[in-house]
């Protein structure tokens, strides 16, 4: 290492140029404890951001568990091991609509990559629709689904982008484009195989749609004999806190429900879970396995995250913790709050100015501000004017009290 | 849990059918420790196949440094966090051909898709080359590179299997195949972005190529103007004994290297080191972002493999334990033994009968017969016939005269 080279100079030469960051100024983190940060000068931050270390970051019967079966066994599940069995079994259970089975991956890449062949395989067919405002993962056929950046070569003929929910997209407009969709898919000769979506629309800037929504577009693919796949990486494991799952909270009965970042409170776990039927079509199909997907130490970390998350009543939790902080996000009163967005302990603010233009650079220096003042949180959205507020599960009142108190200040500085 | 379910039917009804195991009678394990495993019923077993404990089961160095940082921080690099760095730099000075950085992904399948699309994003072309009796993962794009089963609407028009290496396709055979492909390549108008291929042919039964060898293939991959994408997830980490990679065993200069299963020594830990040129590329053409990709526990847990491969001198250890099993291999002298493959510690026989055909079921009574007398290992080819042995690296002259001995026993058991 070159002696006057800075951190973030050292990041590019060896990881490469543009590799996001977080903050003008990036955080390197050093420490995690629960809701709290530590970066490399000790100084603590409140974190309201990160989804992954579910049951808070460094929870102890996590930790313990993962060390304890690295200590004990770790290989692959072509060997029989009852760890990921009891996983599956525990899991199966907080599924209804006869979802039962399991394909264990590690990322939720991985996860929307397999429920995307589980479609093709039960379907016979190749087409697929999401919102033109989503991200369900990076590999080369997920990625089809985002619109960041078009893949070389250009897009895949299969794919149809809708718009995505919210503003003037209601229930019934987005059934509309998604039976278009359908059509368009079945007359170019790809038919379609499913409708991929995350329920609460997370990436899309979790607008405000009710339960309910997607009936109608649910029914189009059903009519269009196309599959449901729930990415339920954001929105599962309790989140949205009336519901263990998002797809409960919208009222849908999906048939495949993919899964990652929360599910091994930041160990690499995901998975996919579906019905036996379209198993046994995804493995008639493809001779699939995955090398670390399910392995011991995965499983032990998977189970200790799900028990934490029984054990310490945090779905309740999230849900009364996150009514009391969108209550409390509310009574700041701040101009430039136009709405409040999300359920349980994802949730947010739409900032707009005075004329109802989107306040994407006040969004952007809130969260500027908010790291200056100790507090992690970020932004989305289409035009990055949402504040998106997601801490692990174990965000108390009082933490909520704290990232008020300073939002308040900060909304005073950028917005005075 | 029903009572009278067995264990594989509990697994079936979990997983789903056609889930992969080894062994006619699968093994169920609990405990592993250095080159040993365990099962539910305490038995041992000498594992001379596992490659992803790479410098043994549960060695205390790598466990201790997963418990570690998992017990201080795991979180997503969008922070700043010097562990990726660190190993980065470590694993770079590894790397000649101006190989310096790299995307942490988490299995070595998301490397491979990750390396097309670096192939992909450099040349401005869409074709791949591979080997018709390959395996290189399985995302949807990858998995095109496998003739495992076709997908679901036919294989993608930018893919060309060619022959694989050895028995009659000889180093100008393969060329001739690879330049043929590459013409047809352009021809239909995807051109040549790269030819993937493990520099040691573990899946196509690692047949005996010399160094050299695939000189000539390169040579007609660069003239097309694609790149060479080597995937070390078999090969690399000192396994071929002579050497640190594959590709400097066979003596080729890639563009991009994929790792994976021994990364980690058993923590979901991949990724692909490249040129800053290639790099750029890259990241100028995706946005790409990998949750649990170089998260500081995945980075602790490769830190460590490392540095247990360079301070117990396993590099050297391959070499040699390899070269004396190789040779008490040699002198069994049984009639089934038609001839060794391998190099390090990646060996094993290949099986023929009398009549020069191939000793196909032979071969699989072989491996069931071992597993009986305690000792784990596999077989691999086109036809089956290829006894695969692949142990933790830290498999000793002692270790080694144990699998000779008992393989003397079950080959006269199978063929007296």
């Amino acid at each position: 290492m070159n002696q006057t080279e800075t951190l973030l100079q050292r990041r590019e030469r060896l990881l490469g140029p543009s590799v996001p960051t977080f903050y003008r100024d990036p955080v390197e983190l050093v420490h995690g404890e629960g809701v709290w940060l530590w970066d490399a000068d000790g100084r603590r931050y409140l974190d309201c951001y990160n989804n992954v270390a579910h049951v808070g970051h460094c929870h102890p019967r996590v930790v313990a568990a993962i060390a304890k079966q690295a200590g004990t066994l770790n290989t692959h599940s072509r060997y029989l091991h009852r760890g990921i069995l009891d996983y599956v079994e525990r899991l199966g259970a907080r599924f209804g609509h006869g979802l039962s089975q399991m394909v264990p991956v590690c990322t939720g890449s991985e996860a929307n990559d397999v429920a995307m062949r589980m479609a093709q395989a039960a379907t016979g067919r190749t087409g697929f629709i999401a919102t033109d405002a989503t991200y369900h993962g990076n590999t080369a056929l997920v990625s089809q689904l985002s619109t960041r950046r078009p893949p070389v070569g250009g897009y895949a003929g299969n794919i149809r982008l809708v718009p995505a929910p919210g503003g003037d997209v209601d229930a019934e407009a987005f059934a509309s484009s998604v039976a278009r969709a359908a059509q368009e898919l079945e007359e170019a000769g790809h038919g379609l195989a499913g409708l991929m979506l995350c329920p609460i629309f997370a990436n899309e800037g979790f607008p405000d749609v009710p339960p309910g929504y997607a009936d109608a577009a649910v029914a189009a693919v059903r009519k269009a004999g196309g599959l449901v796949l729930c990415d339920e990486v954001q929105a599962g494991f309790g989140r949205v806190g009336s519901h263990f799952w998002g797809h409960e909270l919208l009222g849908i009965a999906p048939d495949a429900v993919s899964m990652g970042k929360p599910m091994g409170n930041g160990h690499p776990v995901a998975g996919v879970m579906t019905r036996p039927d379209i198993m046994a079509a995804f493995r008639g199909a493809f001779g699939y396995f995955n090398t670390f997907g399910g392995n011991p130490v995965s499983a032990a970390a998977a189970n200790a995250t799900l028990s934490v998350i029984e054990d310490e009543d945090l779905v309740t939790k999230a849900r009364d913790v996150g009514a009391y902080a969108r209550e409390r996000l509310a009574a700041i009163g701040h101009p430039l709050i136009a709405g409040l967005r999300g359920r349980g302990l994802f949730f947010g603010a739409e900032l707009r100015h005075a004329d109802g233009s989107a306040a994407s650079d006040a969004t952007a220096d809130l969260v500027e501000a908010m790291r200056r003042r100790g507090v992690l949180l970020n932004r989305i959205g289409p035009e990055g004017n949402i504040l998106k507020i997601r801490p692990p599960m174990v965000f108390d009142h009082g933490h909520a009290d704290l990232m008020i108190a300073t939002l308040t200040e900060a909304l005073d500085e950028v917005a005075p």
